[in-house]
């Protein structure tokens, strides 16, 4: 059975050296802050998903969930237990918003604890995954009624929240939803249509679950432009607050997965139920990318996190796995064979994998810090950077984290070589269940046209001028230094190159859209490596000096750096067959008549 | 529900205008493959997998196999009835030998025909998959009398075979195998231990089941220099053929896998089985590898052929999904969307599965002609040329072709959207089953080493250097064409870069073999890239050929040029920096102390 240790040393590296959280004690809630409040909650985070979560993790794959005759849904044995601790342990707290009952911690904190909840059991992470970003929805566009009769029992967990967005025949493509909404006179409206892939969308855990539906008004143009945001809750609410009567929103069915099978994922019918309108008509599609864009952190990080769990377990089977033995000569002569650790390309496997690991919650760890800028910023310069930067890498940080964290998985399983295939292991789950991550909140291939189509040209192209700026100047600042060339050197190279491609796509994509769209995913990648590569050289840069002050744990640094290393030798690397994979255009690629794929 | 279509007209493609099979009527067996013939084949081949075995691919999936309280397992419904046409239809027989019953045709059109069954239901055709190699090590190894004992009823499939190597505690390193071989004193052994991972160990298919397995006899060293290979009738077999008792083997129990779940993965528990010797005692890992070289031949073949109906299940989904528009404005302008093919993003993911398996069937056949050439050639120099080429790329062909066909399926899943993931629509299988390809028959990365390690060095690089002949010599007598010139210079470069890693590991390998693991693995794509390469442009050729020479099938040829320049625009660009990978070396791959990972 595999096991799970929550890396609470390494993200406090990433908070503390790379990130440098105690600079930012000037913002609303860092104060609170404090070191001993991070290392508390992250500790007794820990403790919770290892104790509590992930040893219902592989049961509830087995298990998988039912849909009852009656349309309820029950979770795998255990899961309504681990909810309850949730609740009683205030996780879903931590960065709500301290006048409807949270801890106002800063986002970055319940970033850091998300990845380990998601690692120890991620179909159940999936439950209150997206309530956070329901509750940003209501919070910005909603009502203050709706913030008081939603948020506070939203923020404690005793109701979740959904995102109804996709319908049998659309999902990509919002404009062509048909789930109407029927003014009803009184302010409210009737909802009807079929609402599919709703993760978490009807389950035994919380009192209540509040829909957010994306659906078309009565009059509303047919078109992306008339779709409004409701809330739908499961039950409705009275005045008092206290549960009323059933709504008429039912699931329907389960649909049976490749993987995250403990999470509900439900076709939802809504017949004539009763909705709210949440902040204008026809502006539903704005409301809802304040929670698409907080999912889509989110999920960046699901991929990194079952890459995290994956390979701790195969570091574990490969120190104990004893096969054949050291290219160079017995390492073990004592035993008849050596632990497979010693082989370069078993390494390879498990250093590929950590990369993308550490580098990722690096990644995720800084996205979330610049959403607390974006809320907290005190001036709006600071602000203002802060969102351009995190809205030009947040497809970057979905598409390129999930994909690589789907590698990193298939690595790690292939360490176990056949044991690996076996259910058994484990390790299976962590393939499949990261599987999902590259399709839902948009597919990675829309991630990427997001970064070249719209986040590229956005004001002009301030934000990736600044990204470059942002590389540049570091490179600049370090390049000098002998510890740092190793991993300045290559990122400058790489920075150059991602440079290459953006001139190219700003003197070819405008021309033919096309060729924007053929040279999309090799540039997201691109973008991703280069992300990575000025993380690792920072994280390289910290252990330096974390290394020269003096440290007591100085294995940790030099592992840092080791890896750092890594990095820059056998993946940005790649930047420069991805420049030529932009280059290459799009004639060839729309070359071929639709019939004769 | 998944469909698939065997493309013959691709396989006839390969067949005629790129290998001109019709040059070798001078080899045993293939006067009689006839053009006619072969199109027989081949078109009741496509009719067999098509109307029999695919329709029982997934349903096969989510049955799975059961061991029955006595050890008898149970196929998934509707095998049992297919394996009996598979025999009835002389399946198995298509390139066995002529004096045991066989069709003696060239093995290469057996090699054709397996990837159909593969691609329409790859659990089933593991089924008589392992019986080809049993056959070939009994007809290179075993006695006169075992041939006549077990061949014949091994060729029709009326028995399988099947090939017992693993045991829980060693896979790759077979020094390590504890199964015992006691002499009986009449000629026989008693075979006592356990083996797992035996696929096809135990079913209902068929009438008895022939296990090769490697054992340690009384008295051998206890390392690899010990193993002898002995056959184990699941039913003992009376001199005069019929029938007799039941033999000491069981099997145990039945893994529970991630894909491939209609094929029965046993444990299989030797209690004392008689058995008999294959060949010499202690020569026992030669036979096997008789049998691991045709199995591994087969497995990369398995990677493609999932790829290949992945490909078709997302053509007709890209086509038939209406969603979005084209960015070049409307193409289906009466719709309220354009079907998703319009979209180079989507035709990017489905040309990179194309690629490789219209790349990996050329190779695959390629290979199963150059297995036709080791055994029929009618000169020396041709039967070495020929051998040297193919034990060279064995390693590619199943762990390059594999780890493409993995990432073609998912790419094909990737198409779907959230619906690949329902399992419903049978991508998820596609991918789960290729997944296995990757381990078995020796993982991919022992594939990368086993070509570093082994083959480059062999005869003194004789069949590396005669592989950079034959690519530069093609390379010299095309580039100077116009038409040629943008598949042979990318060419070109790409065999400039494999040359130079193979420089680098002849000058850093040997002095640290710890160069050579950690090269093996880029090492190992860039081979894969080149060898697919030179098969591009090969098809490309024959394309221009056929185009030049007049056609009514233009599109056809057209469509190959256009595929083949997708392939060198976007694939074999990635030469350049897997060379840097390679040239990376060992120095921080092996730098961590293994209890730091």
């Amino acid at each position: 059975m595999p096991s799970y240790h929550a890396p609470v040393k390494d993200t406090q590296f990433v908070l503390q050296h790379v990130l440098n959280i105690q600079n930012y004690a000037n913002l609303e809630g860092f104060a609170d802050a404090t070191p001993d409040t991070i290392a508390a909650v992250l500790e007794q985070g820990a403790k919770f998903v290892e104790e509590v979560l992930q040893p219902i993790n592989q049961s509830g794959d087995q298990e998988g969930c039912i849909r009852n005759p009656d349309g309820s849904v029950t979770t795998p044995k255990g899961f309504k237990e681990a909810y309850r601790h949730y609740i009683d342990g205030g996780w879903g707290t931590l960065s709500a918003p301290v006048e409807f009952g949270g801890q106002g911690l800063p986002h970055v904190i319940s970033i850091a604890f998300n990845e380990y909840m998601i690692s120890a059991n991620m179909a159940f992470a999936m439950y209150p995954g997206l309530t956070h970003g329901a509750i940003s929805s209501i919070m910005v566009r909603g009502s203050d009624a709706q913030k008081q009769t939603y948020i506070p029992k939203m923020v404690t967990g005793e109701w979740l929240g959904t995102m109804n967005l996709t319908e049998p025949h659309c999902g990509t493509d919002l404009g062509l939803i048909r789930t109407k909404a029927e003014p009803q006179g009184d302010g409210t409206y009737k909802i009807t249509g079929t609402k599919i892939f709703i993760s978490a969308g009807e389950n035994d855990l919380a009192d209540n679950i509040i829909h957010l539906v994306l659906a078309k008004a009565t009059g509303a143009p047919d078109t992306v432009k008339g779709i409004s945001l409701f809330i739908v809750p499961k039950i409705l609410v009275n005045e008092d607050g206290s549960l009323g009567a059933q709504n008429s929103v039912m699931c329907g069915s389960l649909e049976h997965k490749m993987g995250i099978k403990a999470n509900a994922t439900c076709v939802m019918n809504y017949d004539g139920a009763t909705g709210y309108l949440v902040g204008e008509r026809e502006k539903g599609l704005q409301a809802m990318f304040i929670m698409m864009n907080a999912a889509r952190l989110g999920v960046g990080q699901q991929g990194m996190a079952l890459g995290e769990v994956a390979y701790q377990n195969a570091v574990a089977y490969a120190k104990d796995r004893i096969q054949g033995r050291a290219l160079t000569g017995p390492q073990n002569p004592q035993a008849k064979a050596d632990p497979i650790i010693v082989h370069p390309d078993v390494r390879r496997m498990l250093l590929d994998a950590r990369v993308y690991n550490e580098g990722g919650r690096a990644f995720a760890l800084w996205g979330g810090l610049l959403v607390d800028l974006v809320h907290k910023a005190q001036t709006e310069e600071e602000r203002q950077q802060a969102d351009d930067i995190i809205s030009l890498l947040t497809p970057v940080l979905k598409g390129f984290l999930t994909d690589k964290g789907y590698e990193a998985a298939t690595n790690c399983q292939q360490v176990f070589g056949g044991h690996g295939y076996i259910e058994e292991w484990g390790m299976s789950q962590f393939v499949r269940d990261a599987r999902i991550s590259m399709i839902y909140e948009g597919a990675n291939g829309i991630q990427a046209l997001d970064l070249v189509a719209r986040k590229l040209g956005q004001n002009g192209g301030r934000a990736v001028r600044a990204f470059f700026e942002m590389v540049s100047t570091f490179c600049a600042e370090h390049k000098d230094t002998a510890e740092m060339a190793p991993f300045v050197a290559p990122l400058e190279k790489a920075n150059g190159h991602l440079q290459a491609a953006t001139m190219w796509l700003m003197q070819n994509g405008l021309t033919n859209p096309n060729n924007a769209g053929a040279a999309s995913y090799p540039y997201m990648q691109m973008m991703g490596l280069v992300t990575l590569g000025y993380l690792w050289a920072k994280m390289a840069k910290a252990a330096h000096d974390a290394l020269a002050a003096g440290t007591d744990d100085e294995s940790f640094f030099k592992n840092k750096l080791i890896t750092a290393k890594h990095f820059a030798e056998r993946h940005l690397v790649e930047t420069g067959s991805l420049l030529r994979k932009v280059e290459a255009g799009s004639d060839t690629i729309m070359a071929m008549a639709a019939n004769d794929f």
